[in-house]
């Protein structure tokens, strides 16, 4: 039976990280409090200057306690949107970490489901919108 | 100066519904609390089978009130959903249009930015994601 | 060999589903004609509110004779229209499903081929009129 | 009040075309019966390879009959198909432009709706299909 | 003639911004050496944290001199990455900005066009191969 | 283990082919240099008018050589448009076949992750760019 979809590099292993990919393989299971170090920042972890650029932006936004910072967002909305963004695009790894991370919050499958509900309801209506070329609304000042 | 873009098909005025359209027109306007019937329907009224499948499937899910059905989320977090794959998809009409019904929510500047932000990463996790073909991790079994 | 697609909820087996569900799960069979129901609708059936949108949605534009409707266009045609929004968001689920409908209608693979030669041709002018930011032509006056 | 889409080069004007280029929009008037040269491919003429490759692949897949070619699918077919991709994709002169190409083959505001309807349907089942990671029903053996 | 876009908040005037955001405005001029902040970077102002992160992210990758890191990559091969993205993506801010940034560093009309030409040929090929759902061909073994 | 990708025709086997589409074969593996035909272009010789185009663009953009033309862009950084866009679209063939080229024109890992790290930046700016609504910068005067 095929694999249909081959990495393109070989992640970095935990036991192999060393210096500052080390470092971020930590404080990653630490502020994410896992156990291991997904994918994701294992393949970034064969370029350490992207992995500590997308890892600061991720921490900031997505773990704004991390580092002090107050969000205006409860942390499964912020997972949400990730998860609206990710079925938008159709990124698969993308999909199936941020449903892990909505289980992990305590999202129920109606809750999950809700979600994707108006991320697709949304989709139908911006192809709509877009086909037909429509005219904004006049807006309320900004503020 | 020229005008980009240009709707392929005459919207219905408010003043020209009659029978189910000036129905779902009037729905509309009750249900969304405002005072005037926004272009994406005014343009699906020209196709009214679409124009009562389009606000059904909407009013459902964003105004689960006026349906009695029970919503696991909160408004601003369903609009936040919106936004986002309307930033995702690059929709002009959509992005103003729940930009000003996050603003009508009460929704700050600051608080917008945090969703676009958010957005903004996932869009880039996504190519990376995509890019370097990442396996998923493994997953907690399904509920 | 590892999978690279996990789906994120367990879909309702066939003998699972009661009431609602179960009706929509057989009207489903009934309109495609087919003796099984597709991964899709036993996903949806986890959130009967989404499923029960969803199947009015597509079975009034797909299946117009099933409600009474006339439709301007032939089956083919629809089935086409969605093999070519498909392929254009590289939805695997999609390709796959709206592909065996079209072989079910009789599609032979050069028709097939034509029809993703045509929504990939505009796939590259799409980026290189977005690319180029062209201004639209000026259009005949609107019907 | 500002323009918000600013073309980033000059098109050639019909005036200004020679030798091969002028040959192609003569070709391109002559073919699609029109009596002017659409923006795009002025604006592919500053770049002759391309025009040469874009206008030989759209003359053969959309207009058969000028390259005795035989196609299975109906031009009104054709053109709801790209319709369809450049609705998906947001693309403004690609909507407009194929809008204006159904109403030359007589489509109505009817037609155009039922298109839209179903390529935005699509969108919607694409998001849903994509943010459940859905695996694909078995199929039947290729033909 | 109505404006079909509209700016969902009010950007910082440049006589505005003090303490971070005057740095980053002025780092952002220095660094580009151009004499007035881009509309972007005076948007993502009304949200200073997020400023700073897509500054810091974009003045590592784009302009790695100002960071002391080495590229492997010609400054013109990264914006036309940039131009091939936005292209794709269909995003006229971005399509503008990078069509200048290219501009300024010598590109002409015709090296403009050989990006945009690939850009477009691939978005016609991923079409295909999604369309088709091409099984990948087995790779190399990973470096 | 389900697999979840299905090619959805029977690609030509290269011991297939005749007449039209064993000299574009042949002409394949002379052009790039290798020893079998992808699984790309053995798809597309299921509709051979389609196959004939699309190598002839390919060819044409990205081989200039072998047709004569002077390239204002290096092979490199031609593929690594290519794989930008590729990135950009989460086309799984694409990604897997453009970094299968990148690889043997000499690109290290470290290269293929500047280029991703590239593309994925610029997919986050487009969203902020889109979900803002941000307009275009005054340009420069065009050339």
């Amino acid at each position: 039976m095929p694999e249909n979809r081959i990495a393109t590099v070989r992640p970095v292993a935990e036991a192999e990280a060393t210096g500052r990919v080390a470092e971020i393989f930590a404080d990653i299971k630490r502020t994410k409090q896992i156990d291991f170090v997904p994918a994701l920042w294992r393949t970034l972890a064969t370029n350490p200057v992207e992995l500590e650029l997308v890892w600061t932006t991720l921490k900031t936004l997505m773990h704004p306690d991390a580092v002090g910072r107050r969000s205006q967002l409860e942390p499964t909305t912020r997972e949400m949107i990730a998860l609206a963004v990710s079925a938008t695009n159709g990124c698969s790894y993308c999909v199936n970490s941020h449903t892990a991370a909505l289980r992990k919050l305590g999202a129920s499958t109606e809750m999950l489901g809700e979600v994707l509900a108006i991320a697709s309801l949304f989709n139908m209506t911006n192809a709509l919108a877009d086909g037909y070329q429509i005219e904004p609304d006049v807006l309320p000042p900004l503020e």
